[in-house]
């Protein structure tokens, strides 16, 4: 059969890319991690020749003519096989609107924007780094430009983390959303400073090993993985052998280590679920940044900061820090849920937390759609921040310098995903929960299999095999929708048992 | 002038071979220190297609032209460009021979291999990776097939390693050494059980913390590099400002933590001193095998196992281990000089470590030459350290198994490196001490400026501007020669002063 050699050959190209990425990939994870200081220009170089000649593969002609092939024939492929055609389709025709060189030229200027951003957020200089900021807006801008037919010019790199999505479909959704938060928030919020969930004197080691124990439990295989420490968390996928995940630790409050590992994890566990047969093509990932972010946030939130949870997380926690023996579950859940208007995205609890996000959208929009100038975007932050959570940033590194997006690579695209990701959290949850009616007691007793194997059969073994929308669709049985998360907002803070609201 | 526009052309086209082979370093290094078990099938694939695409595009017609006409008009060209046109033309020639897909296989063929000597040596089981090594040793012959006016088939190796030299130049020196070295091991070394030169207790954090002081004393930058723990201790270059050395570990003797990391400081000496100016160019890394080696056994042995680097070092020992408060400079250098008949290549001492080299040089060449099958290599081993070492190892894990360099890639070209790394250290170190009159009183001080800056001026600066035997010449005023190192090792075993033939 025709379509089998022209199948074989196209994997055969995709193997390559994959192999040119998955490179980039530990270059990235070590440029956070272990790289010397100096080892930053010539890594940036490294970057973008890796970038540029992967792009340059998946753009070839003669690869773009062997899909244009395979799409014509895609109903004599098998399910997996047209599933690849449809996405690699995808990706080459989004690739092909921009030259290689332009790539590497982003991925160039990210690795020294990142380094400027490092030492700029350590001073809280953000005119350090503003320049590479006003870079990085106007390649955002030339990004755009490629993709002519959009309707706003952040749609195209919505689009490339969240298929479907657009500016027209994100705001209406953040507009409800953030009218719902804010009252609730208001009903809720605490303004005092928020004290440490789980107070403690430094102990690196034990931070790490308890933390990693807690994503083993959930299934997180070492054997296929490892954890280290960054000050910025990330998971990273290099081969469905390898997906690593690292951990940020705060010297005083184990609540970090733990939750930035539950949502690393969460990640992770995606990744490592990812069928084996896909391995090495492009749809070996998750399938876009919203349905990422539900899972980091449902083994963050769902499970992490659930009471069921802490049964069987506090006599862990205990054995490696006996400072905690006086604790019992219902304090530790209160304690890992306090509500604060703060002014850090990443330390913000579930209800404030998309306050965050979508500020952050709302001015990217406004940066690429040139009503907001690169120096005043502090004054717009702050503005935001008061108007919208009641706080002021003290300085830049608490304010405008706190996330990296905005200094590695493209503004846009980046935060919506974390607010859809909240919301779809709780619509897989719901799911898994009608299917698994002993969850709680699952939790309860540390037994994770039950949720873990439900997810990878529905979600994590397809990869980018079904298109986001259709994913959510086709597994909670309804489109991507507000009403289930903001019912369990509710329900957890404002709730008949809600035990949250009162000072813990 | 044309010259410029082309060294241009050929810079950027080699830049990006080089962005290729520094990432594929990246991954190497991982793979040794922080991959997890699960990460190995595709490391190798990722290895393999990096390889191949750096050598595809060191041979691609084009650029075999431009160095044809760059090197016709060499004259024209200044001096570092005239050197680079050199160096890669003889780059070119030996990458023209074989195809880039053997590359690759070798590569893919060496990450497999890695992963099964990895788990025999464990198991001290030769019968696991014996296949495995079949196929290296068919590889190698079929490299070899692709230089077919090579003398010998293990030539082209030896001079992909170390430039201009062959069997027939190495075998004669070798037996030269060989038969200097047996009588003085004779009446020199000792048969009982090497006692630990630093005996302790397990203790890893200050291992690292006091060996990665003495490194950064002798000058090593840890702002270009960085310090991690492996089995095999190595060193490796992703770029001018990212140099990082491993450390092995021994929880019984310190000394194997300090004299692996000097000997891991001296290589990595070497590549931060290449000049900044070569950076991305293939002029950028140490000359040959065994001029790297030589500045590893320099600061290794010249330095690190002499008596005045002892005054130095035992106090900032002692800092640390308190345990060694009643050592003096005296039995610290006793100890650190232990003449032994062992089975260990990296433990032997400074007398029977060529021995070992040779034994190896000797069997690989019978085994590329057909004389000697994989399955006879233990039994050869074994005779081969009966007579020429006296002693007989227990287990393959001390025997056969014990070096990575077989089961790595090729069988041939890397061991002669580090019996001529010993010869030309005592060469460069006598023509260092003749222009610095006050060196002993510099070790004995912890002043290693003087020494390390007269090494950058005159080895590591050139990185591979010029031949590695012309380099030798220039600096020291003559050819290799083993009259060097072996007044060196007679004076310091037997001469009147020597205190090291008595039992410590």
């Amino acid at each position: 059969m025709p379509g089998d050699v022209e199948i074989a050959q196209l994997k055969e190209h995709l193997r390559e890319v994959d192999d040119l990425r998955s490179a980039a990939s530990l270059l990235a994870w070590d440029q956070s991690t272990y790289m010397p200081s100096g080892g930053g220009p010539a890594r940036g170089r490294h970057l973008a020749t890796l970038g540029r000649l992967a792009h340059e593969r998946l753009v070839q002609p003669d690869v773009q003519r062997l899909v244009e092939r395979l799409a014509r024939r895609s109903d004599e492929l098998d399910g997996v096989d047209a599933d690849l055609v449809r996405v690699v389709a995808r990706d080459v025709d989004r690739a092909t609107r921009y030259p290689s060189s332009f790539m590497a030229m982003v991925t160039e200027h990210a690795a020294a924007s990142y380094g400027a951003w490092t030492r700029a957020r350590q001073l809280g200089d953000f005119g350090a780094v503003a320049p590479y900021l006003e870079r990085t807006v106007e390649l955002s801008q030339r990004y755009a430009a490629y993709f002519p037919e959009a309707a706003h010019p952040v749609d195209p790199l919505i689009d490339a983390a969240d298929e479907g999505m657009t500016v027209a479909t994100v705001e209406p959704l953040f507009a409800e959303l953030r009218a719902a938060l804010v009252p609730l928030v208001e009903s809720v919020a605490d303004s005092a400073p928020r004290r440490p969930a789980l107070p403690i004197a430094r102990n690196d080691e034990a931070q790490l090993r308890v933390a990693l124990q807690l994503a083993t439990d959930l299934g997180y295989d070492l054997a296929r993985g490892r954890q280290d420490v960054t000050a910025h968390p990330f998971a990273i996928r290099m081969a469905h052998g390898d997906v690593r995940i690292t951990t940020r630790l705060d010297p005083g409050d184990l609540a970090e280590a733990l939750f930035s590992t539950l949502h690393e994890a969460g990640h992770a566990l995606y990744e490592q679920g990812v069928a084996r047969e896909l391995e090495a093509t492009p749809l070996a990932s998750g399938v876009s940044a919203g349905v990422h972010e539900s899972q980091s946030r449902l083994w963050e939130n769902l499970v992490g900061r659930s009471l069921p949870y802490w049964h069987y997380a506090l006599p862990i926690v205990q054995r490696s820090f006996p400072e905690f023996k006086a604790l019992d579950p219902e304090r530790a859940y209160r304690g890992v849920n306090q509500v604060r208007r703060s002014l850090i995205r990443t330390e913000a609890d579930e209800l404030t937390y998309n306050l965050h996000v979508i500020i952050r959208f709302e001015l990217e929009l406004a940066l690429l759609a040139g009503r907001l100038q690169v120096a005043e975007l502090p004054e717009a932050w702050a503005a935001r921040y008061q108007s919208d959570l009641g706080v002021l940033p003290e300085g830049h590194a608490d304010g405008v310098l706190q996330d990296v997006h905005w200094f590695a690579g493209l503004v846009g695209g980046a935060f919506q995903g974390y607010a859809i990701g909240n919301v779809l959290s709780v619509q897989f949850f719901d799911a898994a929960r009608a299917a698994l009616p002993d969850l709680d007691a699952h939790l309860t007793g540390g037994t994770f299999e039950p949720l873990h194997g439900w997810l990878r059969e529905h979600v994590y073994a397809h990869g980018r095999r079904l298109p986001p929308m259709t994913l959510v669709e086709r597994v909670t049985g309804r489109p991507l929708t507000i009403e289930p998360y903001l019912a369990y907002l509710r329900g957890k803070y404002l709730g008949a048992a809600a035990t949250l609201a009162a000072p813990a």
